[in-house]
C-alpha cells in the first residue's frame, strides 16, 4: 500500500512531541537555575542548556520535518482550517520556517549567553550596578540583531522579526496603532486622578506583613482561584515567573517583602493566572500546537485577568478580606474593607513595573517598548541604556529612578534574550479587559460570585473558550471568536475609568 | 596529512564529554523528581527521563565510538597504562562494550519503569504496604534479569553482570570471600557486646531535637568538614542521597525526625562524604573517566569514612559537643560528652539500615545481598520478597519487622533498578577502614585534629590520594596503591573492636 497522508501526519506528530519533550527538559533546568541551583553550578548549567537547545533546534529543523510538511501539502486532512490536524500542520510550518533560518551555532550561543547573562543580571541587580551587566546586554543585543537578520522582516523594521516570536503576526506598526489611543486615554485618566480630592491611603500596604503569613495567605488564594497544587508548586525567586514543565507540572514563583503586601500577593495571583492557563491546556495534545498557548499576549491576558480584574476587585476582597485581617492583624486589624481596597488600587507613579498599579503599568511597558525598538534598530547603544532609561522614565513619570535596581536592572527579560516580549504585557491587559467583559456577559455578575468565594465558573469559561483551544486561532482571531470584536483599547480604558471613578470619586 | 591518533583521541574526548553533559541533565531531572516535583508531574518526568536515557545510550553506543576506539588500538598515546589518555581509553572501552550489549528499547524501558516505580515506592512506603509496590518490583526484576542476560556473565551467575556495573571487576564469589570472615568476626563481636556489663543509654538520641535546630546544626557540620555550599546544597527527601549534577553543583539530601538525632545528622555527614568526593573530582576532566569516581564501593568509603570514622569519633564530638548542647539544650543540657558519644554508638539490632550502628549495619547489607542474588537467580519470586525479608531478618537479628516500611520497603534502591548495588555499602566500610588507617599513618593523630575542629588535612589527603585520581586505578588496585595492602576485613574489624571495647568495656 502506498504511504498515506495520515502516516505522514502521525510521523510529524510523533516528531513534534519528542522535540517538545526534550525541550521541556530545558524548562526544568531553567526553573532550577532560578530557584535552587547553587551559584557554582552556573557555568555547567549554561553548557547543559546550550547542548539541549542545540539538540532541540536540530530536531526542529530536521529535513525530515520539511519533507513531511511538503508531503502533507494538499492533503484532505487539512481541509478544515480550524481542525486539529490543520492547526497542527499550519503552526508546525510556521515554526519550521522560522527555525530553519537560525543556524544551530547561533541558537546554542544565545542559550549559553542567556544562561550566563541571567546570573550576571542577578548579581548586578543585587549590587544595583548596571556596569556589571552592560557587557552581557551588549552581547545579547548583538545576538538578537543577528536573529532578526536571519529571520528577516518587512518594512525595514528588524524589531518586527523578534516581536513575531512572541505575538505571531503582529508588527510594531500595529502595536503603535493599538498603544497610541491607550496612552492618550491613560494620560487623561491619570491627570483626572491626580486632581481628585478623594485619595486612598497607600501606606496601608507597606505596613508589617510577616512573610510566613504572606506565604500561607498567597498560596491559599492561588488554590482558591483554581491553581492545582497537585500539579504544580510555588517557590521564591528574584524575579517571579511561571514555568510549564509539562502536563501535571506547572511551577510558579514569587518574592516576599515583609513591608509590601501587594508585591507577593498580586504577583502570586498573576503567576497563578499563567499557571491556570497552562493547567487548562489539552494534555492529550502535549507537544503539539493544539496543546500549546496561543501567544504571550494571550498568556499575559490570563495572568492580568486574575491579578487585576479578579484580584483587585471589591468582590474578591469581600470574600478574602476577613481572612486577610486574621492573617495580618497588626497591619489590617483597624482597616476597613473599603480602605484596603483603595490602598491596593492607588494610582501613583512608581519605579517597579511588577508592583505598578493597573493604569501606570502600561506606561512602564511603553517605555520598554520604546527602548528595545531603539536597541534593535541600532539607534541606542547598550552602554547608554542606563541613561536612556532614566531620561525616558523621567519623561513618562516625572521621577528619576534612585538606582539601577529600581531602574534599568529591574527586569530579567533582556538578560534571557526576551526582546520583543514586553509589548505582550500591555496587549495582555487589553485582551484581558475584552475577555472579562465577554465573561460577564455570559456568566452574569462575577463580582457577586467572587464575593461568595466562587471562582470556578470564570475558570471553566476561560478553560473552554481559551485554554482548551490551544493554538486553534491566532491571537487576533481568538479575540474576535471569543468576544465578537477586534482587539482595541476601549474595554481596558472603560474598566480603568469605572474602577478609578469609584475609588477616587472622579 | 594523515589523521593522527591524537585527533582520534580528541574526538573521543569530545564525544564522551557531550554524552556526560546530556546525562547530567537526567541527573538534575532525577534530583528534582525526589525533591520538588509535584505529584502530578510523575508521568511526564518518566517520559523525559526515558527520552534522555535513550539519547544518552544512543551516543554511548554510536558506531563512531567503536571506530575511534579501534583506531586508538595500538597507539603510543596508550603506552603508559596509568596516564590520563590510557585510562580514559581503557574505561571508555569498558563502558562501550557494556553499552552496546543493551538495546536502546531496554534502556528506555528501564528508565521509564524506574521513574514510575520510585513514585510507587514512595506511596507504598508511606502506607507501609508491599502489595502496592510488588507489581513494580516484579517488572524491575524482570528487566534486570534481561540486562544480565544481555551483558553476559561467567560462572553461571547472572547477578555478577549487575554487580560489575557498580564495582567493576568484582564477582559475587569474591564478595562472599570478603564478607564471610567479616560476618564471623561481627557475630563474635556482637555476642561480646551483648554480654557486656557497661551499656550506653541510647534513649538520649531519641529525646526532643527540634527540626529547625537540627537543620542548622547538620548543615554547619557539613560545612565544617569541608562540603562547599557555594558549589552544592542540602535538601530534604524521603530517602537521603547525593547527586553530582556537574562541576560546581553537588546536591545532598537528608530527612529529619524531631525524635531521632542520629538519622539526619549522620545521614548528612554521610551524604557530605559523597559530596566531598564529587567536589574533589578533577573539574577539567568532567565527562571523562579521569574526572569520575572509581566505583560505588569507593564512593561509599568516602561517605562512611566521614560518617563513622570521623563523625562518630570522640575527637569529633570534643569539638562539636558544646555547639550541640547549645543547639539542643532540652535534650543534651544534662548529658555528658561521654554519655552522648556512647548513645550515638549503641550497638543494637534495629530495623532501618540507614540508622543502624556501624557493626550491625553490615548485617543489613548481607541480608540484601542474599535476597537480591536469589531474585536475580530466579530462586526468589518478587511476590515473596516481603516474607523472605522478614524471615531473613529474623534469622540475622532475632527480630521481625513490625511493618513493611520498616522492612522490605525501607530502601529506594530496587525501585530505581539499583540491583547489585547494596554490597558496595559493606565494601565501602571495609575500604574506609583501610583508608583511615593509612591517613592516620600519614597525618598523625586525627582524633586530636578533629578535637580542634581541623578537618582540612584529612580532606586534602583524600582529595590527593583518591578524588583527584578519578578512575586511574580500579578499586582493588587503588586500595593497594593508597594503603599498600589488598582489601580485607581486618582494618574494619580492628576499628570496631577498638571502638566498642572502649565504649562497652569489653
Amino acid at each position: 500500500m502506498p504511504r498515506q497522508p495520515d502516516d505522514a501526519y502521525q510521523e510529524l506528530v510523533s516528531h513534534l512531541r519528542q522535540t517538545e519533550l526534550l525541550s521541556s527538559c530545558s524548562a526544568l533546568l531553567g526553573w532550577d537555575e532560578q530557584t535552587y541551583m547553587p551559584p557554582g553550578g552556573a557555568e555547567h548549567r549554561a553548557n547543559q542548556l546550550s547542548l539541549l537547545s542545540g539538540m532541540v533546534h536540530e530536531r526542529a529543523t530536521a529535513p525530515q520535518v520539511g519533507a513531511l510538511l511538503d508531503e502533507l501539502g494538499g492533503s484532505d486532512l487539512l481541509a478544515f482550517p480550524d481542525s486539529p490536524a490543520a492547526v497542527n500542520v499550519r503552526e508546525a510550518r510556521r515554526d519550521y520556517s522560522r527555525a530553519v533560518k537560525l543556524p544551530r551555532k547561533l541558537v546554542e550561543e544565545l542559550t549559553r549567553v542567556a544562561s550566563l547573562a541571567q546570573q550576571q543580571w542577578v548579581a548586578a541587580r543585587k549590587r544595583s550596578d548596571f556596569s556589571l551587566f552592560y557587557p552581557w546586554l551588549d552581547k545579547m543585543v548583538a545576538l538578537k540583531r543577528e536573529v532578526a537578520g536571519a529571520i528577516g522582516y518587512g518594512a525595514g523594521v528588524p524589531y518586527d522579526a523578534l516581536l513575531d516570536e512572541f505575538e505571531p503576526g503582529l508588527t510594531s506598526a500595529e502595536v503603535v496603532r493599538l498603544f497610541t489611543p491607550l496612552r492618550d486615554a491613560l494620560v487623561e485618566l491619570l491627570s483626572a486622578i491626580q486632581g481628585a480630592s478623594r485619595r486612598p491611603d497607600r501606606s496601608l500596604i507597606t505596613r508589617n506583613y510577616p512573610v510566613d503569613a504572606q506565604r500561607r495567605f498567597s498560596q491559599e488564594a492561588a488554590r482558591q482561584i483554581g491553581f492545582n497544587f497537585d500539579d504544580g508548586r510555588l517557590d521564591e525567586t528574584a524575579h517571579p515567573f511561571c514555568s510549564g514543565i509539562g502536563p501535571g507540572d506547572t511551577r510558579l514563583t514569587t518574592r516576599y517583602d515583609a513591608h509590601h503586601f501587594s508585591g507577593a500577593f498580586f504577583g502570586t495571583l498573576h503567576e497563578s493566572g499563567h499557571g491556570i492557563y497552562d493547567q487548562g491546556l489539552n494534555r492529550e495534545a502535549f507537544g503539539l500546537p493544539m496543546g500549546a498557548a496561543v501567544s504571550l499576549g494571550i498568556h499575559e491576558s490570563q495572568s492580568r485577568l486574575w491579578e487585576n480584574f479578579v484580584g483587585r476587585s471589591l468582590g474578591f476582597w469581600r470574600h478574602f478580606y476577613p481572612g486577610a485581617q486574621a492573617a495580618f492583624p497588626e497591619a489590617l486589624g483597624d482597616v476597613s474593607l473599603e480602605a484596603f481596597h483603595g490602598a491596593i488600587n492607588v494610582v501613583e507613579p512608581s519605579f517597579i513595573r511588577v508592583e505598578a498599579d493597573e493604569a501606570t503599568y502600561n506606561l512602564h511597558i511603553l517605555l520598554r517598548f520604546e527602548l528595545e525598538q531603539a536597541l534593535i534598530a541600532g539607534n541606542l547603544a547598550p552602554a547608554d541604556v542606563q541613561s536612556a532609561w532614566n531620561e525616558t522614565f523621567t519623561r513618562y513619570f516625572g521621577l528619576t529612578p534612585p538606582d539601577d535596581a529600581q531602574g534599568c536592572l529591574q527586569d530579567i527579560h533582556w538578560s534571557c534574550g526576551l526582546v520583543g516580549y514586553f509589548p505582550t504585557y500591555c496587549l495582555g491587559n487589553m485582551y484581558a479587559a475584552q475577555f472579562f467583559v465577554a465573561a460577564q456577559n455570559d456568566l452574569g455578575d462575577l463580582g457577586a460570585q467572587f464575593a461568595r468565594g466562587e471562582f470556578a465558573a470564570l475558570k471553566h469559561w476561560l478553560n473552554d473558550r481559551i485554554h482548551r483551544r490551544g493554538k486553534q486561532y491566532r491571537a487576533q482571531d481568538l479575540v474576535k471568536v471569543v468576544t465578537g470584536q477586534s482587539l482595541s483599547h476601549t474595554a481596558l480604558v472603560q474598566h480603568l475609568r469605572d474602577k478609578y471613578s469609584a475609588i477616587y470619586g472622579l
